[in-house]
């Protein structure tokens, strides 16, 4: 409904609520349903009243529609707010709200030029991993936020991660599912949560942040992530919930092992030290793994340090491949736990097409070749 | 025997093991039994040969003994090393080594002015947390050290890691367990291995380092933690071993939850979300917390995040403390696992002082009234 | 004039200028005057007009005044606005506008709990050192900011810089001239402008913030200034114009040092090398030093090194002992330039009395006595 | 001389002095001359005297070369150093002394496989930046390093950076002039001293390092520069002493900016504020610099700022063009007042074609089309 010499471009907003939308109550954070988008239209920032109504967009787009003030090349950012009700504290996430929020992406998508998904922090990088997966020959971005403060508050970084998420989304064929917090966009099964009350909340140890918006916003395009296929964008809803999480530690027994891997366990992510070792004096515990995985039961070897890679090169991690676990590189344990989630559902593939997958790069959520490239043209 | 001009140091050097000690083998790294003294004694740099016969050392101290080259101070650092045999691989790491090496200084306590541990890095975060527990009234430095590459290769961090160690335990009175590395002096029972490869492989998320080592080495005495006791140094060699560590995850199940917490286990690290937040709307989990809670296990609610304090501000907290948790404030995983075994093995306390020395800083290992100061000073 | 529940504070804004109220013209940035309040008015996250019109507060503080909304400690902070005409560019910014903000402050210090003032980034580090003198027994925050982009495009630092300086200044008494950039409190002396395009233009290279404002305003206290005098507020404008700044380099001549240091040059910040290095095989160069501070003219030694303190431990530092410098410690050229303005102004005091003064630390612009505390409490 | 499977690289260490070789002397350090090499000797860390034996290696090479003990992959790294009478204080480092390093670095290119040189680090970046446009079509590496702390002191920076650069110099074909410092390999002309007593002494504000020497050498292979040319190797040894550095300051007067810019001023750098500002309401000053610029005097535009690059978008930017300054982009100081020294001596060249070589990139020192690239890949 534009005039002829601007360009719109659209993008849907879901929120599925976090702090980003909460108030106070009783001395406790609680979400606000059905005020975001009033707040926002108050907010010449957020919203041009002048240009909705001059272009009669509510009767286009709908009444959850707002538009942004003009860019500098001349173009109107038109979003949409599709809000969940209830809305959803992050914490309470499940791999049903994952399936919910990527067939609202699959939906919308021809509609759209770009999704922002707003989230609580808490388990976000979590909903990042996952999405990335289940969203298949993406070619649009999807990026998630939310933020530390409501932006109901006088001080808050709700208001500039969503402008930053919306713009990018808007502005940039970045065919990712992404996470961008305090000016940075990262991509999503790269993060973790690393700070409870920074504004800088987020960290991708791994791989070096894909755009940073500061005075410019300024892409990395050598880093983005491009999918070799033309395939149609598709969303795949089907994970597996038999999934876990489990962190070695010193003194860990067999028996705290065998209960964690018990049926109907299917797949476990295990947090081992370093660069993927375990204790290599522990037949007994060793023995609880190799059963699992003589069983079926897929185990990823992922570093419980923050940054680094899981290489065989110590005789205590040689131990756990003879145990059939499968190194999970440089990948996150959020990564990790999702991408078995997405393999596991894959129904028509066997044990050893599931492992494979799992150990393959799918999604940029793990560097191949790491220790290939870095000796390859040095001096013979 | 030193000349009287000369005031010598001394500190004893326990090797557990690491891969500061190892050489290569068969493509992997292994430990290398009595060769770290044999080593160290052919560099200039860690040994001077000549004082060593001059002033007889050997016969007053020892084979196993070395003398480091004249301070700026005139001062003389003679070190005995002492060596585990088996030499450990950190990831064979359990409790009783943590008592071995306790013993072993509280043996060793009264002749040496400070004490260096070589050590693994894998679990080095476990084990310095673990002493700063089970070392009470603590007057004399003990420090943890080790490296990412083994002291016999021509680059390594070990030799700085090594000197910066023996020199900060010899001429500092600083009556804490501390890890060096990569020239920062930490807290024990703060730091988490965050790199699985760089010589930066230790961040104290929560505490600042305890001393700077680069062109000077800076003490910040402010934040050197001195207990009140003059009481007399003593080893605590109780640990209870029945405790564990349980990470949080999207979908995790009440039977993945009360397999970890069923008998024998008496003490659980609950890794949270954020400020510490778990799903409230999940009362088959919470149940099972609940229950075990009320059956006498204390759980203590540390977050995820590597940086952090655990805090009771949303309304997913709240519920955690209604099934019996503890907050963890900003304690490491490490420190609060290693916490638990050392408070759970106090036979003569009960159950509420048991919880009661777990919510309380007791070595530096928490920070008190984080809120509280924050806001003391503002107008009114 | 606020209802009795309601606490009031006043905040008087100096706007000089900046980026942060500029506007795009004909391919390049220009300041826009008049334009600032009235933008400001249309955003309710900077002006609640309700509460304006209810409290009659126009009538009470003029046309130029807004109020934030409430604060959650229930408080209103009540902004005025002084917009200088022109405008400047901080480029443009001389002595003469350093004493315009100075009287402008010392006029209204009385009305207003504390102060801020809008600059543009290019010089603010200049300015902010050049008030900290200016203002002798300063007992209210006088806060500078502004931004790297102007608060009118949609994506800007404007927002968060001047409502994070806005409520510092409001909230806590603070008695320093400080800089508030990127969610940091510096104190103003301290600062230098690292970075021409990021939001995190500025670094306080020698001494850490004195305030972090992000989901909570965490004021280190310890770290802020605070004189020991009650004497009356005042305002120095007497400031001598006739000093400078040069920088060494490789192969400088003697007759461009001559040439620099001839009348009337009183002052000047020679930025050496290292620990405050300079050639010591160059009599030619150094004779012309000496020539000068002969001739009565001060000259600072400050570090050309973005962090780090002057000392005389080298061979080639004690040189410029001997030509007559004085060591400048760990201050900032922009502070030891503005020291020099200030102090050269004192037409009471003698030359030696004027040295004296440039060698002491007068508002935390340096640290005093670094090397002293930090052997202190070694063993001896 | 070798055995025949074990491969001998060859580097030449010239050896110009600099704290790494001092000693304590009457409470100063100074420079040592003939004991370099003695101590090295000493230590089998630097040198293998079995294997120097065995294969007459003084015989072939001369006495003061040294060998480290074998690497990884079986090679030997052989180095002959080369020292310079009298050993050089940095501060005191002349053009002249430029030309004798690459001087010495030609006539010894066909023999060594690369080149070590040592050198103080108050101007190592100054130094770096001249050698780097003084080789003309390098195709070995050139790497300055030195230190903070002498070799000959207990700890110390020193070990480490020699033996990274050593190894870096021998084992990779990094055609640069480089500075290897703490673990990282910089581009020569990119980097600054910003630390007066870290270990971490240089950053390289605007190119991330070429290398970091950790647990692993790790290359950035896509940023290492590399000429398009065949040419011969050649250094050029003319340069231009007629060249000087200003940095701007508020109330700089047209009487001091005349003064610097007198014959025989023939180039200088203007280090300006933030994105190349100066101020446009000063007629007496921009004439000055027009004065000069007409007659002949190339003058660079270069922030003051740490980082970042200069830019025409301000107002306050352009009288800078219109006085006749050249836009010296992201280069550092020190790069752009050692190109100036190089370009100007270019004989054969007109003013207009030196004016041309200035503002291109040369050595890898300044991005080009930095903006360019920002967008070109966005939405249009």
């Amino acid at each position: 409904p534009a005039s002829p010499n601007v360009l719109e471009v659209r993008v849907l907003v879901v929120n599925t609520g976090g702090t980003i939308g909460m108030t106070l109550h009783d001395n406790g954070l609680a979400p606000q349903p059905d005020a975001f988008v009033q707040s926002l239209r108050k907010l010449p920032i957020f919203h041009d009243e002048q240009y909705a109504q001059q272009t009669f967009m509510y009767d286009y787009y709908g009444e959850n529609t707002l538009v942004l003030p003009m860019t500098k090349d001349y173009k109107r950012i038109v979003y949409s707010v599709l809000e969940y009700n209830p809305l959803l504290d992050s914490s309470n996430m499940t791999t049903d709200d994952w399936v919910k929020i990527g067939t609202d992406i699959k939906k919308n998508y021809e509609e759209f030029d770009g999704f922002v998904v707003l989230h609580g922090t808490d388990t976000m990088a979590y909903t990042a991993s996952a999405l990335s997966f289940m969203c298949e020959h993406l070619g649009k971005p999807v990026i998630l936020t939310g933020s530390q403060v409501p932006i109901y508050e006088i001080r808050n970084d709700g208001r500039d991660n969503l402008l930053g998420a919306l713009m990018i989304a808007a502005l940039y064929v970045i065919p990712e599912v992404c996470l961008y917090f305090y000016n940075k966009l990262y991509r999503g099964n790269r993060v973790t949560k690393v700070d409870t009350g920074s504004f800088s909340a987020f960290a991708s140890p791994n791989l070096s942040p894909l755009a940073i918006a500061e005075a410019e916003i300024t892409i990395k395009w050598d880093t983005v992530w491009r999918g070799n296929s033309t395939a149609k964008f598709q969303v795949s809803t089907e994970l597996n919930r038999n999934v876990g999480l489990l962190r070695l530690f010193p003194g860990i027994t067999a028996a705290t092992a065998r209960a964690f891997l018990q049926p109907p366990m299917e797949g476990v992510v295990l947090e081992t030290y370093g660069s993927g070792n375990a204790p290599d004096n522990r037949p007994d515990l060793l023995e609880e793994l190799k059963k699992a995985t003589d069983a079926g039961i897929i185990i990823i070897n992922c570093t419980q340090c923050l940054k680094g890679t899981v290489s065989p090169s110590y005789a205590t991690g040689q131990v756990l491949i003879e145990a059939g676990l499968i190194a999970g590189g440089d990948m996150t344990p959020e990564a990790a736990l999702s991408k078995l989630s997405y393999v596991l559902a894959k129904r028509d593939l066997d044990l050893d097409a599931r492992k494979k997958l799992m150990s393959q790069n799918l999604r940029g959520e793990m560097s191949s070749d790491l220790a290939g490239t870095r000796l390859c043209l040095s001096k013979s």
